[in-house]
Order: structure tokens, then C-alpha cells, then sequence
């Protein structure tokens, strides 16, 4: 059964088409669009969930922002968040408990089954931004003893665990991993094959306190669909899944967009007011302090623009002209960075092409200005001070989007968040500096 | 067995180990290990390449980047040329032919099967960046009738095909899609089951012509590992993978970083000077331009600034300030439109927010540097023409920043690139004019 209904279609369906019916064909939907749905509209979410069997539920809630789960759940009564939580998997439900006050979360955890229960407050345990915490614990273990055959009836019986499964993981008698068997494999192979035949055994797994955006790279590099989590003598703690790391990567890159275009963690498109100018004020504020910095340089030359009240026309060409090109280059660096781009034996390589592309872009720049500063001032000086100062604030501005970004990694600040404020106060004040302490020495000239 | 060398051990190991034994090691090793140790050493490469299989330099060239493909695969003699792209797949092969010339192309596809040949035409066909251009061509289909043991044994017959499959596709008489079999429901399900009662049918397969990009979202929105790619009449034409997908969704965000930050595409941290130059040149003369209207407005006001040269002092601090609050926007922005979050529904609540956003921020600011301007010039009237200035700026701020990418999108621009000349434009030139133009307006007050 294909679905062939819009949203609203299909909205009036889950409504008041008779439930049998919409039993039966949501069996082939996916919890997501079902989601959709469900933020649409408050009041017809809570009677859709109404008409939706629990382990569906558990779906629809397994794919919610960490934050509509629990709204979602407290629809219902306490019997049915037990048969609902019990259907969920253990990194969402961890997910779950991790924003509730302590209070809230034992009440969920008093209404868990005793294993998730364990589980839950093990996952708890672990940082949540670690490969342990967004680990899942569902996996199935075989031993190598097995063959193809056994492994199959096995399977059979333990159907309700397969959930995630697209690898079955070998393990000894102390829980230690040995390998892991694709499916692939499994069902390609004959029923007599030994599972020892078609383990691979020399699996890349996971430490537990790997930082998850590390381990994101991992998946990217290679292309895996799963990876174990193993803790430090390599007991099989949990698995990743590619599908986790995906959102994990997008909300990564989304934090670095927003952090260089300086906007706080966690704004949303279709956050509040108030939310969006707590997290923009504070950067504003930030870059305000270095504007009132490179103002202050002007300040200090009023006296020559008073006598060449043109450098006053010019002046936001040079700095702004500088902030453009260490964005650039500071862009390029903490891209890099983020993709472990960088290597650090070709430093010097980088940097020198860094300081090429300065003096490059300088010069072009640097003499397009020069003639217009000429053309408009008719002084030649004038036009050799514009230049000049061009030249040599575009070299500050490659260089020190250069530099920033390297030393903000060093010392363990996120590149993303606060290059760009270094970087164009280097081109804001050493831009103005340059040119009004040019046209400063050779005030002769220009009067 | 464990890889426990370094690098370099590894290398050395690769170069003089005997080769049955390197042969055994390297079962276990990811291709794409093997490549990072063949992109340091030119010569190298050549020696460890001449000692691998066939089909293992088939997996690490799948695994390379476009240009180095053809690099490595030259290195083989004709033959061996014609074994390695034996092993290669489909999509590979494509991309790999797709930026060669025709000469070249042709002495390729001469040494290809004819079967692989007529798929790579077929997909050389299609643009490079659809589903169709993405997808590679190899999977399993299965008949409806046929049951899970039958399955099994026809899988354990065509092994070599298993490639990359983590979905068997149930196809009709005439290769329409009916529906797909997980190999989780295939391995955990009786012997006797029926492929009818283990499929989907309610399958998200992509239309061959749709965009890459759109089909990294499906992927990210549902956390599908595959997706059947369909022509106009529902025939399965090939399949796009998770870790492709990837890659893709890797490279976009990428370009959307590069982008923003005025970076020209395809520029990578570690190419060369001319590449740099020429990826970054157009844009800063592209700023030139609007830094010289911005210039222009500022000369029109150069009475005003010579009867108050302060005026000069606190000019870039208006214009600088607009400059950062329009970034915030549109950087919030241009990311909500590339996820698709942007509910075109409330764009007028988004809209509204953002004025919201201008006025508070506008006024805090405004407010600050409105004391800081009596401060310094001991005029009150100065201190009110720098904040409401100010106020103004950052209202048109954050309205430039919330239109330009919009109207970008709607006339097929993407506003990634080209969204910040645009709102810097509007800052600068109203941020100045404001400023200078109220100046101009009061002057008599403040002389």
C-alpha cells in the first residue's frame, strides 16, 4: 500500500478513519511523517497518539527532539508510559532522562522495567556527548563457535532484538570483542560455514569516552554503518549507528555555521524572541568592545583628518577590505580544522600560501585603490599610502586568520566560536592603524 | 588480528613484509588506511600498490578521491587495468570517467566488460549531481513467491553481488519496485516464511532527477541506510547508499562554510596558491565594489565630517555593528533554508522576531554607545545622532539579513553565496548614511 495522501489527507485519516484502518496502513509509515503531523497541531496530537497502538508510539518518540519526548509521553497514563518506554530504545530513553530534574526522572525510571532501568542509569552514567553517551545497547552477541545455520535459528528466536542490527557481534566468555559477522556475510554464506570463517576480526571500535563529533569523522571517513563501543579492556559496551551520527553531524556543523557568523549555541529558526536575542546579544556586545577599540585608533589620528578630511572617506575601505580577507582565510582554517583537514607536517606549506595569498590579493587590491585614492584626492601620495597600507593589512588579515584559529585549538577554545572576533579586530585596528599612521608621517605630502 | 603498527611501521611493512603475508594483513585493513598511506609517498605508492590484489586496489581506488583515481589506475598495465575496473563499482567507474576527456573515456570503457561499459554509458547519461548520478547499479532483487530459506540459498549462490547490500528489492515482471526486504527481517524470520509477508511495500524510493542534496536530507530525516533510486515509470534503476551520502552532505556543508565566509568553491586547505587565489580574488573585488559605495556615501558627507571630525572616530563603529547583527541573521537564516526548516507558514512570525531582534539589540547598543559618544565629545546631541543611528542600522540589519536570502532563493541564487555581500552592502551604506546624514541634519548643534 503506497501512501497517496497529503498532509492534510492524511491528518483527517489518523483522525477519524476507523482504527483498524489506520492500524493496518500505518504499519508502512514511517514514524517520522507521523511526527510531522504531530507538531502541527497540540490538540490533534494528543487524539492521534490516543488512536496509535504503544510500540508505535515508542517509534514516533524514539525520533522526537529530546524535548518533545517527554511531552509525548505524559500524555498517557502511567501503565501506558511503561508499555511505551518499555518499547523504546535505551540511547533515547538516556536522551530522555538526561534534561529531567532528578525528580521527574526517578518517577520514569520507578516505571521502567528492572533492566531498563540498569541500563538507563548505566547510560547515565557516561558524559552525553561521548561515544558511550549515544551509544545503544541493543546488539546482538554470537559465539564463534557457531555456524551459519545456528546462527540463523538463533536469530529466529530472538527476533525482538534485532532491532538496530545490521552487524552481530562475536564476543569471548569475559564479554571482550572478538569480531564482528555482517549480515551480509551471514546470509551469503552456506548453512555449514563457520562463523570463524567469516568473522572479521580486525574491527575499528569505539573507546567509550571518544567525543562524539570524533567519532562522526569516523563514520565519514570509512563509511560504516555501525561501529562498536568497547570500555578500556574492550568489553563490548554498546553500539553507534550511522543514522545517530548523521544528526549528531549536521547539528555539529549547524553549531559551527551559526558560531562563525557569531550566533550562540542552540538558536532555532523558529525559536522564541527572547531566546534568540539572549544567544546574539552577548557576541554583539563582544564585537562592540572591539569596535570601540579600532575607533579609539581613529581617535588617536583625529588631528590628520582634520588636515585630510579624505582619509575619513577611505578609511573603512582599507580595514573592511582586511576583515574580508581574514574571514576568508580564517574560514578556510576552521573548516579544515573541523575535518582534521590539517596536517600538521604541511603547516608551514599552509602558512606560506597564506602569506602568498595575502601579498597576491594585497597588491591587486592594494594598487586598484591606490589609483582610485589618486583619481580622487589628485594627490599621488595619497594614493601610495591607500596602497601601501592595503598591502600590508591584508597580509596582517591572512596571517592572523591564519594564526587564530591554530592557537584558539591549541589551547582548547573552539576555533569556530571566536576566530572571527580576533581576527577582525587584528584587521579593524592594524587596518586603521597602517593607514592613518601612513598618511600620519607623511602628512607633508597630503596637505 | 589486530593492527597494532603505527604508519610508518605499517608502510615498512607494506613495502618489505613477504607478500603472502601482507596479502593475509591486509583482509583486515580498511582500504582507506591503506590510501592515506599512499597520498604521503609518491614512490611508495607504486611499490605498495604493485604488490596487492586486483580486487583490494579495486576497493581503495572505489575509496579515493575522483582525481586520484585515474592517477592510480594508470599505474597498471592494460590488463591489470582491465581486472581492477572489473572489481571497481559502478558509480566509481562513473565519476571516475566523468572528468576525463573523451579520448580517454573511451580508451576506458574499451577495456571494460561489455556489461559494465553499457552501465557506465547509462550512468554517464545522467546529471552528476541526481540520485541517478549518485547511485550505483549494483543490487539483488528477489521474486515475491520465493521464500526466506529459497532467498538465502540464492543470496549463498551470488555472493559476489552481495556488495554492498543491506536491503534485498522485491521487483515486478516488468522491474517496477514492489517493495524491499531488510536483511534483519530476512535473517530473523523462519526458514519457511514467505518473502510476501517479510516485505515493505511502502518503499521512499527517489526519482532518478532529484537534486543530491535534497536526497541527503531524506537520508538524515528517515536514517535510511539505502534508498532505491526510480525512473518516471517506477523501474529500479539503482540504489544510493548511506555512506555516499555522507560524503555528499559532508561536501555541501563544506561549500555552504566556504561560501558564507566568501571562499569560492572547491577551494581545499591543502591546493595550491593559484588555486586560493583564484577561489578567493573575485570575491574580495566583488567586496571592493560595495566597500567603495559604502565609501562613496561617506564622501558625499566629507563638509560634515570636516566641521566634526569625531564623526570620523565612530563611523565604523555604526556601520561595523549593522555589519555583525545582518551576519547573525543570515547566517541563521541561509542555514534554516539549506535544512529545509524554514516553514514558509511562519515566515511572517520569523519576520516579525527578526524585527524584534533589530529594535532590542539596536536599542542595547544603541544606548551604550550613545554614552560613549556624549562621553567622548561632551555633546548630548552627538551622543543621540550615534544611538538612534544605531537603532536604525540594526533594524535594517536584521530585515536585510532576513530578506536577501529569501528573495536569493526565490530567483535560484544560492544564498549562501552571495547572501552577506548583500546585507554588508545594505549596513555599510545605510549605516553610514544614517549617521552622516543625521549628523548633517543636527550639525548646528553640533559645532
Amino acid at each position: 500500500m503506497k501512501l497517496n495522501m497529503n498532509k492534510e489527507e492524511f491528518r483527517k485519516f489518523l483522525l477519524h478513519a476507523p482504527q483498524s484502518k489506520v492500524m493496518q496502513y500505518i504499519e508502512d509509515v514511517h514514524p517520522v511523517d507521523i511526527l510531522d503531523i504531530l507538531r502541527d497541531d497540540e490538540e490533534d496530537a494528543q487524539d492521534i497518539l490516543g488512536r496509535l497502538p504503544e510500540n508505535y508510539i515508542a517509534q514516533i518518540i524514539d525520533e522526537a527532539e529530546t524535548e518533545e519526548k517527554y511531552h509525548f509521553l505524559m500524555q498517557f497514563s502511567e501503565n501506558k508510559q511503561k508499555n511505551i518506554m518499555e518499547a523504546m530504545s535505551s540511547d533515547e530513553l538516556t536522551d530522555l532522562l538526561g534534561i529531567l530534574d532528578e525528580d521527574q526522572a526517578n518517577k520514569l525510571l520507578a516505571r521502567m522495567t528492572e533492566e531498563d532501568a540498569r541500563k538507563v542509569r548505566q547510560l547515565l552514567s557516561y558524559e552525553p556527548d561521548t561515544a558511550a553517551g549515544i551509544m545503544a545497547t541493543e546488539f546482538i552477541c554470537i559465539k564463534e563457535y557457531m555456524n551459519v545455520e545456528e546462527t540463523l535459528r538463533y536469530l529466529q528466536a530472538n527476533q525482538e532484538e534485532m532491532d538496530n542490527a545490521y552487524n552481530l557481534y562475536v564476543i569471548d566468555s569475559l564479554d571482550r570483542l572478538k569480531g564482528v559477522v555482517s549480515l551480509k556475510d551471514l546470509v551469503s554464506s552456506a548453512f555449514t560455514t563457520s562463523i570463524r570463517e567469516i568473522i572479521q576480526t580486525n574491527v575499528e571500535s569505539i573507546p567509550y569516552h571518544m567525543d562524539q563529533e570524533e567519532v562522526g569523522h569516523l563514520f565519514e571517513k570509512y563509511g560504516y554503518l555501525t561501529m562498536p563501543v568497547v570500555d578500556h579492556i574492550g568489553r563490548l559496551l554498546g553500539i553507534v549507528t550511522v543514522d545517530d551520527v548523521m544528526q549528531i553531524l549536521r547539528d555539529e556543523n549547524t553549531e559551527d555555521i551559526h558560531k562563525l557568523g557569531g550566533v550562540g549555541e542552540g538558536e532555532k529558526l523558529n525559536g522564541t524572541l527572547k531566546e534568540s536575542v539572549r544567544s546574539r546579544l552577548p557576541w554583539l556586545l563582544v564585537n562592540l568592545l572591539t569596535a570601540i577599540l579600532a575607533s579609539a585608533i581613529v581617535g588617536l589620528f583625529e588631528g590628520t583628518i582634520e588636515k585630510v578630511v579624505s582619509l575619513a572617506t577611505f578609511m573603512p575601505i582599507v580595514a573592511g577590505m582586511g576583515g574580508n580577507a581574514g574571514t576568508q582565510t580564517l574560514t578556510v582554517m576552521v573548516r579544515g580544522l573541523a575535518l582534521g583537514e590539517l596536517d600538521y607536517k604541511h603547516i608551514k606549506k599552509v602558512l606560506f600560501k597564506e602569506i602568498g595569498i595575502g601579498t597576491i590579493t594585497g597588491i591587486s587590491i592594494g594598487c586598484i585603490i591606490a589609483v582610485l585614492g589618486y583619481m580622487w584626492e589628485g594627490n599621488i601620495i595619497f594614493g601610495l599610502v591607500i596602497g601601501i597600507a592595503m598591502v600590508l593589512n591584508m597580509i596582517v588579515a591572512t596571517l592572523s586568520g591564519f594564526t587564530v584559529p591554530i592557537v584558539l585549538k591549541k589551547i582548547k577554545v573552539d576555533p569556530a566560536l571566536a576566530s572571527s572576533v580576533f581576527v577582525t579586530t587584528f584587521t579593524d585596528v592594524l587596518g586603521f592603524f597602517f593607514f592613518l599612521g601612513l598618511a600620519t608621517l607623511f602628512i607633508h605630502y597630503l596637505v
